[in-house]
């Protein structure tokens, strides 16, 4: 769907231009037609439609060859993966379930993802091979880009590229989006933050603490729990799992109520929260990670809570926010290079344990924003 | 808690204007005295805290006398009770739960509800003998009333005085304020409300056509359906009874899907709601009406919908908005006066029907907004 290039050459007036056979062109034609190898390509496929929490053997490793070469006329460009990132939301494409944001993965494909990438061909003036983009990619060494919409050029510095699927990625910019859009925060709220070691979770604490708030998270490890503590500012944090009861896990920790849940689970803690709010509360429900099958969801049971307190649930997606990137963008680096934030990344090495990452997302496994590395350049 | 009075003679400023010994007072107070016959006085009593829905044996009729006489000081009034309403947010005062917005009923004491009464004896220089008040009132023929915080007087018309416990009441604003306030309607909206004809949905479904929404209501009878349709003006009703696929009726009267749901009952609709919303579609939730119960709530399973759509939920109360109660008094009066909107009572006759009036509620009996007749005037 090369959309972008037609675009762009709608803009040109003339027979040369149109076709661009420059004397600059022709010899770069010539020289990448000379570098148009063969080489190896791994793949992670999607194998097939699933019916609750994925597992390994619902991805297989393909290895074959792609030849380095892009179609002339495509506006399309190959670029080498370096860096891919396993979210939670990538449970909704692995069923057969045409009616959501985003369609399902295509049984027998490569899995798309968001990553961090290198431009080594191309036929778009815009991507110049040696350029660092982020945006949905292939899980696979190279891939052949044609939808640039939502590509983002890296301007490289000294922040970890990783960190553009992270920290300054969608995960991050959810987090942004979320906070100050949906949850309406005031000073000196009371917030709570689900899964809050989390990609999404971190900044959300982070941001809250910066804004004057008063943050607890709950995680599913006292690892995660010491993390949240000592390394990433919040107030409290609890680890949900030993807490035979949430409501007065809730109470506990917010004995004046919650102003403000950052909900990434679902489930039973979101009926437990529920109990907690205080009036006029706010809930930005995000990832609902427990409650990704379709057909094992869990009932909530406390929704009459919304009138007694008059609370405001809304579901967003950062895709409703795009406006606001680059002010996003400008403010995380700028507290991230002050020292005010940090993000926690947990990298595994090559596209060999990219399906043991994702599936290790939805028990928990992965500690702080999980990432693929399958190259470093 | 004579507070609105304090603050009244907080304004005089001799010892006559204090204590009202002008001639004319003191007419009346010799006129008084003579009248302060004892009378009966016919009470609806709360009997004991229930589980599950009400029945008619929680309640119990009482005989007894009273002086009609107001202590001196107390800035009180006693009325005579005209119009009582039968309200689904009345079973929520009939649980031990004080954790709510309103507190619950005292077992043994008069049951309160909002009517329209006639003031008869007062020490209440804003409130005189002859006026016609409503607000919050007993369950009796008369009442002492302490409270004015929330009275109101009506100003009489050719409106009907019932109707100032519905149309122009709790009901009526509970509708402006959800649909205009939660719902943020925009012309060519698909609405749909659930206990469509009862005495918050009718009103919300005829604003909503005033404003150029398409609207489909659901109710419990095909009597109720043929109202909604040929009566209230809704552009198509269904009998939810009649619908063993609650998604499937939904999905069959909104092709394209719902944009605004004013949720009046939660549980099984809600759920199958939540299947049919349109991007950034909004629910009010208001009554709850089928999950009244605490122990008995039924879970809801698709809020992952909030997410992929993008849904705004919000619970309310009309007290939140009371600021906005003169311009919705203007607008629905007038409204009505040029005969753009109709409204449904069910009135039945005599304080000995309460009991069955509000029990009747919970399964639907009501056909519009229930009323009881006590006196006529």
């Amino acid at each position: 769907m090369p959309h972008y290039y037609w675009v762009v050459t709608g803009l040109f007036t003339t027979l040369q231009d149109c076709f661009g056979f420059t004397k600059h062109n022709f010899a770069r034609l010539v020289r990448e037609d000379s570098a148009m190898a063969v080489v190896q390509n791994k793949q992670i496929i999607f194998k097939h439609y699933i019916e609750g929490i994925p597992v390994e053997s619902d991805m297989e490793l393909k290895v074959g060859n792609i030849k380095l070469e892009v179609p002339e006329g495509s506006g399309a460009f190959l670029v080498k993966n370096l860096y891919l990132s396993c979210d939670p939301y990538m449970r909704g494409r692995m069923r057969d379930f045409n009616d959501s944001y985003i369609p399902p993965f295509v049984p027998g494909s490569v899995i798309e993802g968001f990553g961090v990438s290198r431009v080594v061909e191309s036929d778009n003036p815009n991507f110049k091979p040696g350029d660092l983009i982020s945006g949905l990619t292939g899980w696979e060494k190279y891939s052949l880009i044609t939808r640039t919409a939502q590509l983002r050029k890296i301007q490289q510095d000294d922040i970890p590229l990783s960190y553009h699927v992270g920290l300054l990625g969608m995960p991050g910019f959810t987090a942004y989006a979320g906070f100050y859009e949906v949850c309406s925060p005031k000073k000196g709220d009371y917030v709570f933050v689900s899964a809050a070691s989390g990609a999404v979770g971190q900044l959300v604490g982070q941001l809250a603490k910066l804004y004057g708030c008063y943050v607890v998270g709950s995680a599913g490890t006292s690892q995660k729990v010491d993390l949240l503590k000592n390394k990433l500012g919040f107030d409290e944090a609890f680890n949900y799992k030993e807490e035979p009861d949430l409501n007065a896990a809730l109470r506990r920790y917010f004995p004046q109520g919650i102003d403000i849940y950052f909900d990434n689970v679902g489930g039973p803690m979101l009926d437990a929260v529920l109990l907690n709010m205080r009036p006029h509360g706010r809930i930005a429900i995000c990832g609902m990670v427990s409650q990704q099958s379709l057909s094992q969801t869990e009932g909530i049971h406390n929704l009459f809570m919304l009138i007694a307190k008059r609370i405001r649930m809304q579901g967003f997606l950062q895709s409703d926010y795009l406006h606001l990137f680059p002010r996003f963008l400008e403010l995380i680096i700028s507290y991230y290079k002050q020292g005010k934030i940090v993000y926690i990344e947990d990298m595994n090495e090559g596209l060999e344990s990219a399906p043991a990452s994702l599936v290790g997302l939805f028990s928990g496994k992965n500690v702080g924003k999980q990432v693929i590395c399958v190259a470093r350049e």
